[in-house]
């Protein structure tokens, strides 16, 4: 394989741009071109592509959001887009193709890589960590310092006040940004849309902390809630403990913005790195992911449709340490 | 005077409790008693108040929040609640008070310093900015540098997507915090309570910016402003840019907490020492504040109801540099 | 089991609070009374040790250092002191020991564990990764990301003065540090103890990113490396390439301290999680870790004497993605 | 006047992109062609210059460095570098120069200003705060929160192990970001080159403490001070208490570097808005500065000759605050 393309797509996660420099470093020092698509699948479509050196990417580690930009094409859901993307490829004869993205982007890379037999590797790149196959996704670590920066600050508040915060993160309809920054916050509860928490659970952890003298409380809850919002919630416990002092705060776009922790640019190069080298080596139709420190190749419809439940471990700990 | 009393009060702010060690060590350092009452006046009304050392503020000087905690008192408000505080105050020989907190808690205090002829020094503890008498209170810049990592981190996002991003930010009536941020962040629009903005303004500016080929945009929205929150804001422009990608954001508590800046710390600490000595003076009711680096003294009835209008330099560098 | 003992010894690294705070909620979860020695083995042989409820480690989980205060104790080394230590332990009637430290904690608990025959569970606590049996040592993710953000400074002025900075981190005779924010931070070179780079490949690697017109270039090296401290090898280098502005920084000790990343503060708590209920599974004279996200027991002797490997994968995405 | 260049020079300081930013926006904002010079004077020697445009400057408000890159130049220090310089002003029909630096740059700036009898306006671009004619320079806030943010990282050692910590901060010959990093970090001793403090001074005061039952001490200094540098110091206070733990830190380059604070952003901003408008009504041959919160204007000679002291309140406030 001498040519081959990356992008970005979908929403953008920190530490993407880590991994678009380890793609073009690498297939640099094995000799191969490398060609950069800009705004996803919009830009291939389009030919909106530009030749990568290893310069181009210098500096860039340290950058959130992505320097190709990143889009949820709309035209590439339609056989005449694909077709376009298709033709950008070939007409520049490039081989192989390289999507860093979300589960939206794996699905949309599984259909294009089947229909025209081309090969594609999918890199996960979501703040929510919600694909299978693989342990952590690029900038789910970053996301989750970033909310757990936030519920520090809010600790202050919420003790100096001995207030009630509830506090929404990110994450869909997974609850991995909400468990991880509840632990790392010491949260008294954490609510997540894999496991049921009544509005009534959620009095009672409450109330249970007041008997323990406990003046101040933080709810993390996750955006994908069967409650619903933190908004929403609130407004359902609210009712029962009227004479409580209680705040909201929906945590938002800063969860995904800001440059990537260690873990995140670490993680990224070496899913770019393996991904080329996967390539190369004649895989395709692939996610590629780290399980328990293993590069592993996984089907990108099976990563993208196959649930990834939460670590028992990590529901039993907010339970025992911080009710 | 040998004995005082401190206290927080209203909404906390980053830079609270390293004025409250300033007013402890230096009342140490003057062979005073400090006596620190906790949850602002409800505390003082309520005999909870308990002798302070220099070791009691060991390692705040680092800390948001208060540790002596605050609130909003609802019992100061009637004559029976300011007269159990006076006894409180008596019942232990304490003959000064120092009020740190914002206009609030400035205007509850000129009312019991005249009452009862009682000196109190205020000190303007509140991340809004608004208080006559000093060019910055304490919190302000912890609040902007929080404000505007918010905004750098969304930008990744922004420049990533080609969006508009409208952002808000506190402040109540007043437009410091969405003034700062909006020029430290580079936002292509800020808008404040104290200019009128219309939204036809908004979509002229954010149209005079596509014009120019600028493709990402970020309006700061003071919580003030006349045209309502932004979300209020960004249905109102939606309607007339309807094929453009718009996100809001309301970053809500996290501006409230943190680690204070250096200049919060200092400016507390200078406050802090600079208060007590102007109760030993024989200073009372007056506002401590610093003016063009001079410590200065204002009636607390006039810190409260006088106007403080934005530089009209930062109104004219967002103009000129930003859009 | 009904009482235990916990204690944090060594240098201090950030997560040890969190493990603590899971120690004494995980105890107190399960009705044990929990014992917490201040200074390490010191306080154990001095009987500085006071009974820890729940709220004793309230809001701790975000403050680096440890609250129980940590010492390198001389006293334990002699059997007298080892003596006191088992007395002070009976005399109150305590049956098990956590201790979190780094290996020479470990060490010593080895030896009093198997002396008097006295249930010890390990915690690995050091910034520094280099103890077999687990994947990741407590405060070592935080450190690598405090480095990192050194780094990311120093490339700033690096690359505006066209500089070639060598910055020495910490982690004694391990290059896990090292190598990681070298990684992350996409230095130019990474020297570390486990690999051989001699004076020659530090100027070869520099002359060949001049000759690709890389102007400015960032060594990383571990404390812990045959050529010398940085100052030492930056001396050696120096001589062969006079004409170019190079500077030092050994990033020293802010990579101890801080609050705990989200990362350490889940590791923390899980480990300390797990050793208690581990001592109330009857295990002794282990080491407790986590391999490939399983909990796993390693006996003291072991995960100290066992020399562990930097991942090879590592070492190739050095020399891949930043020369 | 309808061309002017812009350089960065000497040692880079955060702030000195949104200074540059100011300036490129605001000579567009007035129909001027605005051109910058790579590296400083270099750069102007050697007609490495470039015509900017307000998108040249886009999105590096938030960046440390400079983009401009910036260096010491020795050429320019001769008469013929000098004449080369304004040869190329003069081809390019360059009217005005604005140099963003510190007091080398200042005073080379002075010598070509008045031999030339060019226009030229000098912005205080340095960490150190040693410019007269203006009450902060670019960068120095900073580098204070930088090296303030270092200094509670060492304090969280600093409290769990005991020690005395001897930290050695930037500022050349000034104690600037000395005595604003004490203040702000509760250290129990500053020492700056503007007083004199004494090695018996400095046992005296740490004996102060432990006779208080302080068990753990963090001494500031300057690197400019008469007694040495940290290292030094610490060595001769050593040998009088030599029973206690002692470490040393030089926080070194880290505090060069990094995203400008909000002070810093529009601090920069303003003065470069003013800078240009400075040019435009006739200013030449003087510094532009900020004092008492008004634009200001220093003939360069006498912004670098004139002592810049220390303000008293800030060492009456260690002595007060942190003994």
């Amino acid at each position: 394989m001498k040519k081959i393309a990356v992008l970005t797509s979908g929403g953008d996660a920190p530490g993407m741009n880590a991994a678009l420099r380890a793609v073009v470093r690498t297939a640099t020092y094995y000799g191969m071109e490398v060609y950069g698509a800009k705004r996803g699948f919009d830009g291939l479509i389009q030919g909106d592509i530009y030749k990568m050196k290893s310069y181009s990417v210098s500096n860039i580690i340290s950058l959130g959001g992505t320097i190709l930009k990143t889009a949820r094409s709309v035209d590439f859901h339609a056989q005449e887009g694909r077709d376009k993307a298709y033709e950008q490829l070939q007409s520049r004869g490039i081989e192989g193709l390289i999507v860093i993205g979300g589960d939206g982007s794996m699905m949309a890379s599984d259909r294009f890589s089947k229909a025209y037999d081309f090969p594609i590797i999918g890199i996960p790149g979501t703040i929510n960590n919600d694909l299978y196959g693989t342990d952590f996704t690029i900038g789910f670590d970053t996301a989750v310092n970033t909310a757990l920066d936030a519920i520090d600050k809010i600790r202050d508040t919420a003790n100096s006040h001995d207030r009630i915060f509830f506090v929404e993160v990110m994450g869909r309809d997974a609850g991995y940004i909400a468990i991880q920054t509840g632990i790392g916050g010491g949260a008294e509860l954490v609510m997540v849309p894999e496991t049921e928490t009544s509005i009534q659970d959620v009095i009672s952890t409450l109330q249970a902390g007041w008997d323990r003298a406990k003046s101040a409380s933080i709810v993390v809850t996750a955006e994908g809630n069967a409650e619903g919002s933190a908004i929403d919630i609130a407004q359902k416990v609210k009712s029962h403990i009227n004479n409580k002092d209680i705040k909201i705060t929906t945590l938002g776009h800063i969860q995904r913005g800001g440059s990537p922790s260690a873990f995140d640019r670490i993680l990224s190069s070496r899913l770019g790195l393996n991904a080329v080298e996967a390539l190369r080596s004649g895989k395709k139709g692939v996610m590629i992911g780290i399980i328990k420190d293993e590069v592993v190749y996984t089907p990108l419809d099976i990563a993208v449709n196959t649930p990834k439940p939460l670590n028992d471990e990590l529901v039993r700990m907010v339970e025992i340490l911080n009710s």
